[in-house]
C-alpha cells in the first residue's frame, strides 16, 4: 500500500498528539509526508501528504466521507486499555468510511525541557492527567511537582523555562524542545493500534492495489434476533468454515433492548474463497453484515500480543480439581 | 443482601470521584454507611461503613484480599466507553477477590461555585480535562476560559472564587460549595456500572444470604487450545444448556501469543442448574473456570442498555440486497 501523494490526512488533534504520531509513522512506513509545519496551499496531488488536526473523531470521519480528507487515523485498540469504544462505534455506525491499513505503535513518553532551562531550577512537571499518571516514578525520583494540562501537546507548547514536559517524541521536533530524558514512562511496553480511514468508495481500489501476505477483517454482525443460541450459531459458521476470529467485541444495540452487534476481527480477506462462503452463510440466515475495515495483517511482534500487562486467569479450575477448589472457583 | 455494618469499603480515589458516590449510592440502597468524613476509629461492626479512597484499582484489589477492607468498589463499564478493560484484567488476575453485588450510576456534573462568589467575575471553568470535554457547551455558553485539574475532586477542593468546578453531586456537600447549575453535561444519559467486590472465601455467605429474582455471573473462560472453531465450541455449550450470554469480552492472554480468555457475562447464578451443567462441560473439555463476579440482576432499564450513544450499523447489507449493495457493503 502506498500513501497517496499530495492528499490530507485527517487525525485527532491537537498537533503533538500520539496519533499525530502515527500519522507520520504510517506515512514514512507507506509513503510520503510533509513536516507538520507543511502549510495547506501545496499542490494537491503532487506534494507530500499533510496532516490535518481536528476536533473529534466524528469530524475525521466526516472529512473522510466528504473527500476533504484522502485519508484519516484514529486510535481503535491500546495493549492496556483494550478497545476504543467511540471508535469503534463511529466505524459501526458510519455508511461512507472503512478501514484500509493499521499502525502500531508504542506508547512512550519523553521528558522535554525548555533549551536554556537552569537545571536547578525545574520544579514541576506537566502533562495530561494520564501522562502526568503514567510517568508517576519519573516526577516523584525528581522532587517535580504534578501540575495538570488539558493534552500533552499543550504541556510541551506552553512549557515553561521551571518545568518539565511529558509527551510523544513529535512534541520535541513540534516544539523546538530540548530532551531531557527519553522513554520515562512507569510500565514501558504499552502499544496502540490506530486504523487508517479512506471512503467506503475508494477502499476496492486501494485495496486491489496492495500485496501483502496477509489480511485481517473488521466485520459487524447484527443478528435479526438474540437470546440464546445466536452466539453459538455465529461462531460455530466461522468454525465450519476455517476462519479464526482474533477477537470478538459485542456492543448493545440502542434501537432494541438486548440485542447486540457483535465485532469481529478475522485472521484473512473478506473476499478470500472461505470467508466469502462464510459471508454467505451469515447473509442467508438472516443476519445483516458489514465490513468494517480490511488492512494487511502486521507481522508478528508487531501488533498488542505479548505487550499485555498480567492478566492471566489466576484461580482458575480445571478438570480434575478437587471438588473444594471447583466450588471456590465457581461460587458453587 | 445487606451492606456489613462497620466496615471499610475500598474505593479508587480521591474522595469525591464518581467512584466515591457509588459507593454511597450502594451503601444507601443496600445498608448503612457514614458520611465522607466518618472516622476510622469507629467500632467495626458496630457502626456505619466507611468509605476508603485509596490509589489504585490494585489497591483496592489488596485491601479487599488482606481483610483490610470488608468490600471494594470499582467502575467496570461505561455506556460511552465500554468496559474498564484494567478492571477487568484486575478481576481476571486475581484469585482472592470476587464481585458480589452491582451499582449503576448516572454519570452526571454540577456545575459548583465558592459561596458567596460574585457572580460577574466568574471567569474559568475547571475540572479534570474528561469533564472539561463533557461540559463543553456550558463553558462556551458563559464565555468561560477551560482551566484543567488532576481530577473533578481536585478541582472542586481547591476551587477560586472566580471559578466554576465540573463534578459528582457529592462534590457539593464535600467541599461546602453552592450549586450553581445542575446536570451541565453535553450529553445526558451516560451511567456507569460498578462492582462491588468481597473476599471469594467470604462470597458463598454473601450470597446466599440474598435474596434476588435473577442474578447475573461474570466468568472467565481459558480454551486449553484455541484457533477456528474454539469459540463456536464454547457458544455451542451455552446454547445447547439454554444459558444467554448477554456480553462477551475477548483478552489476550500475556502467556501465550494468539491465545485468549474470553470473559462471558450469562444471565444466571453460577448455583443454578443449566449453568452447574454448563460449567460441568466446559471443564470436561479441558478449559479452565473461573468465576469473576455473581450479583443480583439490576431491574429492568437501570443497567447500561438503552442509554447508549447512536451506533447502530449503518451501512450494513442483508440477504436480498442487490449485488452492488453487498460488494460494497462487504468490500467484495
Amino acid at each position: 500500500m502506498t500513501a497517496p501523494a499530495g492528499g490530507a490526512v485527517a487525525f485527532l488533534g491537537p498537533v503533538g498528539t500520539f496519533t499525530h504520531q502515527a500519522v507520520l509513522t504510517w506515512a514514512r512506513e507507506r509513503g510520503t509526508l510533509g513536516g507538520p509545519g507543511a502549510g495547506s496551499d501545496e499542490e494537491p496531488g503532487a506534494g507530500p501528504l499533510r496532516p490535518e488536526p481536528l476536533g473529534t473523531v466524528g469530524e475525521v470521519h466526516d472529512a473522510v466521507a466528504s473527500g476533504a480528507a484522502d485519508r484519516g487515523v484514529i486510535a481503535i485498540e491500546s495493549s492496556v486499555e483494550g478497545h476504543v469504544v467511540p471508535s469503534l462505534d463511529a466505524l459501526v455506525g458510519s455508511p461512507d468510511v472503512v478501514a484500509v491499513d493499521e499502525v502500531v505503535l508504542d506508547v512512550s513518553f519523553d521528558a522535554f525541557v525548555r533549551p536554556g532551562h537552569d537545571p536547578g531550577a525545574l520544579t514541576e512537571a506537566t502533562a495530561h492527567p494520564h501522562g502526568l499518571a503514567q510517568c508517576h516514578r519519573f516526577t516523584a525520583s525528581r522532587g517535580l511537582r504534578a501540575v495538570p494540562a488539558s493534552s500533552n501537546a499543550a504541556a510541551c507548547r506552553d512549557l515553561a523555562g521551571h518545568q518539565v514536559a511529558y509527551g510523544p517524541r513529535l512534541c520535541g521536533e513540534l516544539y523546538g524542545l530540548e530532551t531531557l530524558a527519553e522513554r520515562v514512562e512507569d510500565f514501558p511496553g504499552a502499544r496502540t493500534r490506530f486504523l487508517v480511514l479512506c471512503r467506503r468508495d475508494d477502499a476496492p481500489a486501494v485495496l486491489r492495489g496492495t500485496d501483502a501476505p496477509a489480511w485481517r477483517t473488521m466485520l459487524a454482525v447484527t443478528p435479526v434476533v438474540t437470546g440464546p443460541g445466536v452466539l453459538a450459531r455465529i461462531t460455530a459458521a466461522f468454525g465450519e468454515r476455517g476462519v479464526n476470529m482474533s477477537s470478538l467485541v459485542t456492543r448493545p444495540l440502542k434501537v432494541r433492548e438486548g440485542q447486540y452487534v457483535f465485532v469481529v476481527t478475522l485472521d484473512a480477506a473478506p473476499w478470500q474463497p472461505g470467508v466469502r462462503d462464510l459471508f454467505d452463510d451469515l447473509l442467508a440466515a438472516g443476519d445483516s453484515l458489514k465490513v468494517l475495515g480490511a488492512y494487511p495483517a502486521e507481522p508478528g511482534g508487531r501488533g498488542l500480543d505479548g505487550v499485555l500487562p498480567d492478566h492471566v486467569p489466576t484461580g482458575g479450575v480445571r478438570r480434575g480439581d478437587d471438588a473444594a477448589t471447583v466450588a471456590r472457583g465457581l461460587l458453587w
